[in-house]
């Protein structure tokens, strides 16, 4: 049988480790054929593939990124899309199924494709950790290795020139990363999607923080609202802050947070470093297990599925599970976290 | 009610997370008060208490090793110990139940206090993950992170002079750091006290990996024994390999790998670098959780359990649960990394 | 004699180490007696001091920040400033003289009083490393190591999706950490404030890389300025750029290179964090000589001095040395670099 | 012309980054064609060559270890060794001249090549910092920051179990890595082959550290001797100690300071982890700007002279400077760091 392998969406680290697992247990256990496809979904449509031996993976475990490129399309776009057309690429090109990475647009599509025929077969990846039916997402650890790593950094200069630092972490939908992060690094508050706050709340925690002698640590998820935010803003007119690239929340929330709690404040914006460099042996060993499980899959021709961790093992779920609603932080995660900063 | 926290067995990442933990939600949410017993058991026997409040855990969630210190007191032992004693102890300095943050030994004495009246709570510590009633315990994350951060390194030293290099990680009855790390980092064999292997099994590794022109890589647990070993060695009278300070089983394998395969070998034993130091985002995050839920234990009178990570959930179990047997790495587990140096 | 101990400025790791170094030979090796003053020129002014002994300065070489606190206070402002009243405080409070440790305004406020008459004795603090008369300052090595991994970390995100990365690092007025950092991590293209470039050498730069199969990665200092780039600016009435905390150059930067190039550019802007938590080796190498080196020029009465360090030595120059002119990179050390990016 | 790069002796982090360096001066700013050499000096005795282009180089900054592979032959030994038959080998592969990067060995091998009439210009490399000549060499820096990080994580276990905790790192013949990796993280003993020691010595600082209430933290380099340590060991009959693979002198020492002082004594050897790996920002830079050069002596034809580093310049020295004397710690560093631990 001859597999192809592709990687769709923003880039995670640990991609690499699952190509390395599927293709070494594909090769060395069974007697599998890989391709590569080239940038995701349109590798597919394209055809764009090459062959992918145990030589290629041979050192990947650690490698960030994704040797098999990525992009957004998708697969039922364009002229040569759609199931019919994908289904004669594979067969030109003697392809029997498809391994697809990638998070839940990918696995929408892949559902999509299930549903007409071609044989695929999903890995759910997602930094933000936002999909159901996988109690961790390779890459998740990582980030929030790294905003850790980063909040350690930022509460030293905070303490030396008694400011509030603020700390904006990825998770456009869901707060994990900022919770997590959060609880480790000891941030005072936790800003998540799941649970809106006002701008008065938030200064409140700071302005509490501070009157303890602790210079004050915020984490803010990336698609954190004020309460009220938009109202709030137009009134000052400033919709410099609906332009993407200048400044993210956290942009927005310091010169507030100083303007009430008349506390010196600064924000980082972590941006892409949280999803690029070497993976967290966590989620090195998590992408390889999910690969080694995708190989066994597929030699079970269990199509259709997607490999997912529940607590110590690695399962097989339906596409179904993933899709549809987000994994958001449950309003008792965010409580217990809340108890810290009292 | 006034409560006593003690850290006893061997340091690990994430015990000072734990009593920050337990502190913070105690006093925050609830109104319990504090006190830290010095080394372990010892101070429980001896009433060597100090209070301990929201001040004394500032900052503590990214500081390894423990503020309470440790030891390996036995509490039955001594002129001074046995639950009576305690008891009497405890009662004397007003202090109503005690959180043990310990191991296997931590616990069974827990357990058997628990048994004899004394209000106690416990807290899984290992950072071999050798306690069955967890999925994982803290300080096992860092330990992983530290050696496969090592065995990059050898890895490209190994590349460099086309040798066998042989890290020897922690695990005295049980394997996981070493399978983990050696997924993580790659090995070409992972050597584990449950999955016992000869000499020429090992050796056979090492060359299949020379021949496909890599640098073997392998990772040995402590408490892994070869096949066969003692007979072996004692041949060769060298019975300084009982000495325990002098070299370890990667001392031992390194020269007979060279012996037999031909190509030269080092080897590196990792040692107290993998329990030292600031714990990785993980372990703190989970440490955390067990210090905020052991507090809601003590509220709830929950007493003679223990904390526990469950999936993604921290439960409660009765000690017996994580007592008696050990949790190794089961076979299918071995199995499944072995499929990658196939 | 007592002496004083003050950070001024910005904070930098490497500031607890020096306060480490000085204590510990004032206090083992001769028999001065030490106060902290606390944030900076502001302490001196109001008389804020505290006792600083060797118990204070435990194990502080590798933590980040300064125990002392820090403001930007200029010691000749406010009602009790100046030459005459500070000499009124530090002799009401016995304190015989001042080690003052901090940046160009630091050490220009330093060499006043000192020619006023006050016992003053300098120690050189810049992350940007624009100090004359110091071969590196400590914190700049450790800027340098964050941003390099920082950089290390875009890249492979850079490489999955073919994208431009641009990291804007700091350095108002010089490039040294844009050009080390840029040479460490194979910068494509390093921007500096000594090295005005165009728009179209920048776009040109990124397009050359990109030809050659590379993900482009373009590392700036905050201080560069595109050639014309206010002209360029205004026209499109961008005034939103001259707002400090929404963007940086590295913000202005992205959007520019994509419009010209076609290629997908993302900025992420380092910021606080490079200036923040542990330093590195040799900062708190470099750190604790300096801080040594103090102790020994209190002693020899060598008022009126700075230590610095030249090759492999601590010196000790005239204040004079390091004011006055900033330490640019030269044009040939930009262009020894440049010829990496061909 | 067509140059030949090797590298000799052991690996070193930094390697990677002086070839890349070469390489990308050497065709971008020139018009050199380059080959690397396989494995040191086996390479040019065997004619063992391939081409060495700007691809092969790509990324390699940051790559430890060496892609040439390395070796510890000798060019005079053997029957195609010797300057003649070099020079008949590089004739016929016209190749015009060699660069030889390696330590003390390597250069005094390039140097006898030299008056031989071969063209060979020298890189220094030595991890201990035990070369003359050049102020410092890379790979020095990365091994002592992954030494600082080691005794990071050893005190925080030492300070849980009240222990000693002893570690040892490289240094043969000079103690630098022990003094700059001791000076860091503060360790209270630092034991240099420069400053001979007895072990009461040794052990009465140790029970100074303890008796002020810190976990002592001993630094040996493993070429460190105790004063009259030969006799002391054969009494006991330890032959054991002088196999060099079981134990060295930290497995020595541990158990006699544990002896003498009664404080309970782990030893550590980092070993081999201190030469692999990603080289620091500091080593990168340093390697790359030590290649560029040598591309530029290349052209000039500055041949039998090796670059190296002066204050912040790198600039060309004859062999011969570098050769004969080791560069020792001297006294003044020593005593200047003793002050630290009183």
């Amino acid at each position: 049988m001859k597999i192809g392998i592709l990687t769709s969406g923003g880039d995670c680290p640990g991609l690499n480790a699952v190509i390395r697992g599927i293709v070494l247990k594909g090769t060395t256990s069974y007697d599998l054929e890989f391709v590569g496809i080239r940038d995701g979904w349109r590798g597919v449509v394209e055809g764009d593939f090459f062959p992918l031996t145990r030589h290629e993976v041979k050192g990947l475990s650690k490698v960030g990124g994704t040797i098999l490129g990525t992009s957004r399309t998708n697969p039922y776009e364009g002229e040569r899309g759609g199931a019919e057309n994908i289904a004669k690429t594979l067969y030109g090109h003697k392809i029997d199924g498809i391994i697809a990475i990638g998070g839940e647009g990918t696995l929408a599509a892949a559902d999509r494709l299930a549903k007409d025929g071609i044989k695929v077969l999903g890995v759910p990846k997602t930094i933000d950790n936002d999909l159901r039916a996988t109690d961790y997402s390779f890459g998740f650890d990582t980030a929030v290795n790294i905003a850790t790593d980063a909040m350690d950094r930022l509460r030293t200069t905070g303490d030396s020139h008694q400011r509030c630092m603020v700390a904006e972490v990825m998770g456009r939908h869901v707060g994990w990363i900022a919770l997590h992060a959060g609880m480790a690094a000891g941030a005072h508050a936790i800003l998540i999607p799941e649970v809106p706050q006002s701008l008065e709340q938030v200064a409140e925690r700071v302005t509490r923080a501070h009157d303890r002698g602790r210079a004050p640590l915020v984490v803010v998820s990336e698609g954190f609202t004020l309460e009220g935010m938009t109202e709030a803003y137009s009134d000052k007119g400033l919709d410099a802050f609906n332009r993407p690239r200048l400044g993210g929340i956290g942009d927005q929330l310091a010169p507030e947070i100083e303007r009430i709690t008349g506390i010196e404040t600064r924000a980082t914006i972590l941006g892409h470093i949280q999803r690029g460099g070497s993976p967290s042996a966590f989620d090195r060993v998590l992408a390889t297990r999910l690969g080694l499980h995708a190989a066994d899959a597929v030699v079970e021709g269990d199509w259709g599925q997607m490999v997912a961790m529940r607590g110590t093992d690695i399962v097989r779920v339906p596409f179904a599970e993933a899709l549809g609603e987000l994994n958001t932080v449950p309003r008792y995660r965010y409580d217990e976290a809340a108890a810290l900063f009292g």
